[in-house]
This record gives structure tokens, C-alpha cells and sequence, in this order.
């Protein structure tokens, strides 16, 4: 089942920069994973804002929440989770 | 180069129903016919809503332009458009 | 599946009173098949306004679409849907 | 009575992680006593963010404000109560 | 129990003004006969708009519902309602 | 003269709490002394949020200000005024 | 005692002409005489909007409120008011 | 003097077409000769809307009102004026 | 050229005190020597606020914005700008 | 291909002064630069605030996405984008 995902990175003035880079590290490794995985189908970036635009393949909206709440970068995220149908009008 | 778009169609309680089933079939031909050009790469419903997003591939602005202000339903709809850049963390 | 369901019905002050009573009883025996067959779980009215909030029990994000977008009232309701996933804390 | 409510967590990043879990622990087991005692009726999670909706059952506004506001996380949360009456269709 | 109650009216210009009128003279009289009764507490009138802030003593969200939904002017009023508990600073 | 006041206090995590507790008191010293002389009309907590609404009678804009802006917690509110003439449907 | 107002016109497309001329003309004259009065202290037209900005002096605010209520153009305004005080560094 | 300028025309559907279509032939040209006169200085289409994104380059506040308020389109149009001055960081 | 401007004042709370004292007097001071100068035309406080409704007459954009910029508590300042042209109906 | 971007730059107040210059003056030069490589066309102050309303003329997403996340100032700025198609009514 798809759901389109947004996400919006904040990151404190005051953060530990080195603590900051680990996480983000460690996220690009688990989005890598879950889009081999094909869970994170598609993943692009906003143009001009720390932030993205994803398309999720789950069972479920649990498998969803328990993805993306384990994010590295959760705590540092505004999310926003639209739920896809499949459009009358779409082919293929 | 991608563009994200999202679609509201708002119908006009009063409009000509006829006429208004004729567009929403012209539109239908059109977004078909624009998927299998490859140009409207994805089109999604958003559950629950009248609305749709999209994933379009086009040379620039001007085609992105071009193509949605002549959509049959374009005046009967609430149009958003963001660039879509290559996530650093996208694989493939 | 559970969805949060919020709409809030807007009445166009010159729509026809017969076709819009039609409508609302027609909403209601539907309202009420989906709660007896156990898809439409909660069914609440918003204090003050005509709106509800309704909890959702479906298979995937079609099957609520497919309800939601049927809905006698539907071309006069805007409709918000919020995917809902297990809380660790909910007990039973 | 019927309140429907949504609780919004906002964690500052900079919080003592020590304190903040047991503030968790702690809001996990007043959450729970509430369930059992029939008070707080049902509570989901929002998929994708740090928020719940839930609906409470209580006497008065004075009983669902002394609740809410003595949640332990209730410093750390934006609360919304919306306040649900019957529904003309609902049944049973 | 008390609600703070806000509405504001929205006339279409092309309402029937005798219509209105008669609406606006019920309006006024049941204004009147739910503040001799103790439930209208107080109606306030928001300088510059055609508004009012109001605070309502009723049962429960079923009594304030079934008093708000059946006000003449209901079907052109926008209506928000917030829940006043006890605060811990009121004297008297 | 009547206005109506919202006061929403925002209490920062990293407060020093015996400082916050000390403007607490004041603050509510404060409001008693004015509700005792007729100034601060009604005092209700919204339910569910560390947040006001008032009834305020006072001379003029410039004693509300002088009013509002010296109340201890002033510092951690955001308050919103609205001007309340006399609605045309209160009675007595 | 001085109020800000902002009034922002909405000229629905389907208005009939003369009639809307003719309420100009009567705002136009009105303004001008409250203007002569002192009471409508300012006005400014807010550059690329059919809106103002305005300063009023009047007694109070149920003043206020029936100038404003009462002017040709109130059915086709969307009116803002802000009470003004004096400010500590205001000169003169 | 330089104003950025965002317009965004609303096209009732209920409008005459005939009279739209001139308005807009109308528009056209006054906007044509406003760039060959220096003043309407650059005009570009917001992709995916009937909306543009404009600079006027004028003498005063009162020439840029009269110039946007006579526009043919004006009454049809949500205008949104900024004014920008020379930034530090600009060359030439 | 008149420009209306407000200014909403937003004190951190873990701000130095001195420094923030120290920047409030100079503030005063540049208010106080552009009211006599002709510049800074009126000056309000919004009652129940700290922020103010000021009215500016200068030069051009540029002159506004080397005052605005240079205000001593500019950093501490959410500030808006409304460039205000004549109104038809404006006497005197 | 032209875009529209608007960056307001948010300055934390506990920021290192000396650090927070040093980016400043980083920023500039990059402007400098890149508005002599014809990619950063015009840049403009939004008279009042620590903002400015720039056009950028680049090849594509990619390359408007990389140059405004590595600038020195990014982490501190809100940016929103809109890409401009060319105007029918545009001339030269």
C-alpha cells in the first residue's frame, strides 16, 4: 500500500555537530536499505529545503509508523503522511 | 526533470453537469495519454479527497506549464507545483 | 485497518432543499449499512458543527476511497484522513 | 461524555534524556490506568509523528482538564479537545 | 457546564433579503427566550464584525449541539466551540 | 468597557522552575485582586490547554495595556484583545 | 480613544452594477462626513488592494461598532479591528 | 522605485466567457505597453497557475495603485504587494 | 511616503536582561528622535501586546529599510511593511 | 530557467557573533560571485526584513538545489521556490 511521506528537517543552531553527522549517516545508510528493500520506493529532494518528498510501500499503517518513528532523523522531522489510492485515470 | 504537482479539483455545486462530465472524460484521455508519452510519470489519488498527486517529467518550466494550464479540468483546480532535485541518499 | 476521518459538510445556501434532503437521507441509510457491516467503527458529531468524526475499519486505502468518495454528500464535504497506527500504551 | 482529543509531542532537543524517559514511563502508566478505568476510551497513534488522537470519556470539562493537566508529558505536548455530541446516524 | 461559543455570520449577497430578515427576527427571539432560561450566560457583540462571542450553560455537548444546529441563522454561521473548565486563580 | 482576552502562557523547558513557580503565585495573586475589584470580569481556563479566556472591564485601551503587560507571567503569553460592544439580542 | 481597522472589500462578480456604484457613492459621502467629524481620524488606501487602513476616534466600542455596521459597504467588507494604546515613546 | 508584485487571478465559472476573453485581450495589452514604457519591468508566469510574479518599476506608492487598480483583470485578481530595496550583497 | 509597518517584539526568555534593558533604551531614544524628525509620522502600541502599529513617511524603500534595519531591537522584531497610497475618499 | 526564491534568514540570539559575521560576509562574496556568473539574476531586500526575493537562472533542480544549500547561510534561512514559465503577455 503506498502513502506519500514529507518530510521537513530542523536542525537546532545549537546541535553537537558531530552527533548531527552520525545521525545523518546512519539515515542515509536505512533509507539506502529500505529503498533496496523496496519499502521507500521513491525518495527526492525538495529543491531548496532540507527536505524531502517519499513514496512508502508498506503492508500497513503500522509498518509505516514503526519505519518512519525509527528514523535516525525522526526527532528532527515534521512529517507529513498522505495515504495514495490508486487514481481511475492511471494506466499500466 | 521532475516535478511534484498536486491537484484539488473543486466543482462548482451549480456547474452544467453534462458539460462537467464531458470535461472530467476529456481529462481522463489527456492524463492517459500524457502517462503513456511518459511525461505524467505517476499519478496518485489522495484518499478520501478529490485531488491527486503527481510526478511529471518534462524538459522545463515552460512544457510543466504548458501541459497543466491546457488540462481540461485546469480551471476547476487548485494547482501546486514543487521541483524536484536527485536526493543524495537516492539509490539506482 | 483504522483511518480518523473529519468532514465538515458545507451547504451551499442556494442548492435545491428537495435534492439536498434526498442526499442527507440517502447519507444516512449509508452511514448506517457501513456501521452494521462494521466499516464505518465511529460515527461522532462535532459540537456546534456540521461535521463528524468518524474512525474507519477497512482493507487498504482503496476500500476507503472507494466508501468515502461515494458518500451521498460527498461533492459537499471537505474530507481529512489520518492513517492510525497501534499506540504502544493502548492496552486490551 | 465524548471529548475527542489530539496530543502533539514536541520534544526539545536539548532535554535532559534521562528525565524525558521517565516522564515516558510514567505517562505510559497513568495512559494505561486510564484505559482500565474507562476514562480514556480509546487511544491511537498518529502514523509518522509523535502524536496521539484519542477519545475520553469523563463527568465535565473540569474532569478532562484535571486529567489532561497533570499528564506527565502534558508540558511538552499542544493539545486540541474538540467536544463530540451524537450523531443522528449512529447507531446502537 | 459552560462552552465559549463564537459564530459569525456570512450573508451571500444574493440571499433573499426577506428571507434573511425573518431568519434574523427568530434568530433574535430565541436569543432571547435561552438567555431568560439560563443557557444563552452571555452574548457579546465583536466590534466591527458580524459576530458574537458567547458562553453557554448547558447539560452536556448533546444540549449545546441540539441548541446551536437549530438556531435560524445556523446554515450561514461558521461556529467554534471551546470548553471552559474551572480556573484555579476564579474567585467567587 | 468590555474586552475579551485569550491568554496562552508558553512555558519554555529550560525555565528555572523555582522562578516560574514564584510568577505563578504572583500571577495569581494578581488576578484575584483584580477580579475582587471588578476589573477582570470572568476568568475561565480553556480545558485541556495552560491557556485563558477573560472578560475584562476597564476604562479605555490604555488601562487594558497597562493592565495586561504588568501581569507577571505577561513575559510567556501570547494574548489576543477583541473589542465587545453590546450585542443587540442581549437582554437585562 | 483610537482604533486600527482594516477593511478589505470583496465585490462579488455577479453584483449588480449600479446598485454596488450607488453604495460607493453613499460610502464615499460617508466617510468624508466622518472624516469632517474627527472620528474617522485616517484613511489609507493600501496600495494594489481594494482595502484601507484606518484610524478611529470614538467614545467606545459600541461606537465603533455602529459606524462601522452601518456603513453602505459593511455587507462587502471583511473588517479587522485593533484597539490602540499609547505607546511609552510616542512623542507629543 | 522598485514593488515585486504577485497576482493571482480567480475565474468564477459562472463568468461570461465573451466578456472574460476581452477583459483578458484587454489586459494583454495594457500589460504590453506598461513594459515598453519601464514601468511593468519584468513579468513572469508562476508555472501551473493562472498567476504571475511581476516587478513595477515606479514613482511612488500612488502610481503603482493607480497603475494595478485599473488593470482590466483587477477585480478578479488577489494582489500582493512587497516593496524592495537595494540589498547589500547586489552588484552593478 | 507613507508606509504603515507593525512590529511584533519577541524577548527570549533566557535573554540577558541588562543588554536587553540597555537595547530597549536606545530603541526609545532613535523612536523619539525620528517622531521629532518627521519620520517615524505615529506610533501605537496594540493594546494587550508587545508590538505597535506605526505609520512611516520617507523617501522611498530604501530609506525604510536602512531606518527599520538599524532599530535597536530590529533583531528581536517581526516586522511588516504596507505601502499606503491616498484614498479617493480621504479629505484635507 | 528562471525560479523565484525567497530566503528569510532566521538569527538565533544566543548565536556566536563572531561566527554568524564570518558567514555573513561568506554569503556575500558568494552572492557577489555568483551573480557575475549571470546563475544569481537578481537579487532584491525586502524593505523591513532580514529577507530577500531573488531570481536564479540555472540549468535545472539539481543545479538551483546545490547552489542554495551550500550557501554559508542556509541552515539559518526559510527558502521557498517557484519556478517561472514564460508570461504570454511577456515582450522582448
Amino acid at each position: 500500500m503506498l502513502y506519500h511521506v514529507r518530510m521537513d528537517v530542523r536542525v537546532p543552531h545549537d546541535v553537537d555537530p558531530a552527533r548531527f553527522e552520525r545521525l545523518k549517516a546512519e539515515e542515509k545508510a536505512r533509507a539506502e536499505a529500505l529503498q533496496r528493500a523496496g519499502t521507500w520506493r521513491y525518495l527526492w529532494r525538495v529543491a531548496g529545503q532540507y527536505a524531502n518528498v517519499s513514496i512508502f510501500d508498506v503492508e500497513d499503517h503500522d509498518e509505516l509508523h514503526s519505519i518512519l518513528s525509527t528514523l535516525p532523523l525522526f526527532p528532527f522531522m515534521a512529517i507529513e503522511v498522505t495515504p495514495l489510492a490508486r487514481h481511475p485515470s492511471a494506466i499500466g
